[in-house]
């Protein structure tokens, strides 16, 4: 990989990753049923970037640039032209520790720097053990809601069920 | 717009402008019938970038950047929560002059810098006028074929059509 090691000596790499990921990164918190979770819920935060096949070694370049995360693929064997790669970072260490200052360092242009806030203060409330909570978990689950253009309807649901205290689980 | 000139005024602006056009800038050269034209096909190169509403104010940044193209909005009245805005440039002088020069020397690191090549060699072919030739024409169908993971199919029939003489038109 000595090209993208090139590549991210030249000058401004750090502004063209922002630009990149202003354009294609996608902060999320996902919030999902898992019985075997404490309160019966379990928040995922994910910082990812996908592109089709033919520019995939960029997503090479930041897990260089960024030293963490992985890099996958979705075959596609429908009529798209080109399979999906996709470079995901879900370690909380690494979002705390790699993802989260480089951003506060180099800020985001676009509106992604308000999903980075809120992406940003999900993980340190996590880093808190505050999703654990039943009230964390309530607030971590309001801020998802109106990340990423979500509707409002789908999620309010789960919402609405964090508020209930937690159900035994049949295992 | 003084905020906007600040932020370009940032180191670095340049390449935040590279990585936020290999995301999310179109490089095109569409091909329609247009009768009045002399080989009865219109060649329209178009550099665009796209954003939804929350995120349209670095379409002005870019604007002012170039110091071309316009910005305009697409209203959505469905379902979708913003309306798109889009930044375009389409003068064949400011792609020349500004566009193609700021991309030749701050190079873009994705698959787009092959639709960039392509897009260029059709705007210098147009500089030669080699669009108003049946030759050049077809070259230039050809090329727009390969770009965008555009479906062949569809736009083979055109460049077959150009290679036929020109069919007088009723107007």
């Amino acid at each position: 990989m000595t090209g993208a090691v090139n590549q991210q000596e030249r000058p401004g790499f750090e502004q063209w990753v922002v630009g990149f990921v202003d354009g294609e990164g996608c902060f999320s918190v996902p919030v999902f049923r898992q019985p075997s979770a404490k309160l019966g819920w379990q928040v995922q935060p994910e910082f990812a970037v996908v592109q089709a096949a033919p520019s995939a070694h960029v997503l090479d370049d930041l897990l260089q640039f960024f030293g963490c995360g992985r890099v996958g693929v979705n075959r596609r064997r429908d009529n798209h032209h080109h399979d999906m790669w996709r470079w995901s970072v879900r370690s909380l260490v690494d979002l705390r520790e790699r993802i989260i200052p480089f951003f506060e360092e180099h800020p985001l242009r676009t509106a992604k720097a308000r999903e980075f806030e809120k992406f940003s203060l999900v993980v340190r409330m996590m880093g808190e053990r505050r999703h654990l909570t039943v009230e964390g978990l309530s607030h971590i689950a309001g801020l998802a809601e109106t990340m990423n253009f979500r509707k409002p309807s789908r999620f309010l649901e789960s919402s609405e069920a964090i508020r209930q205290p937690p159900q035994p689980t049949l295992r």
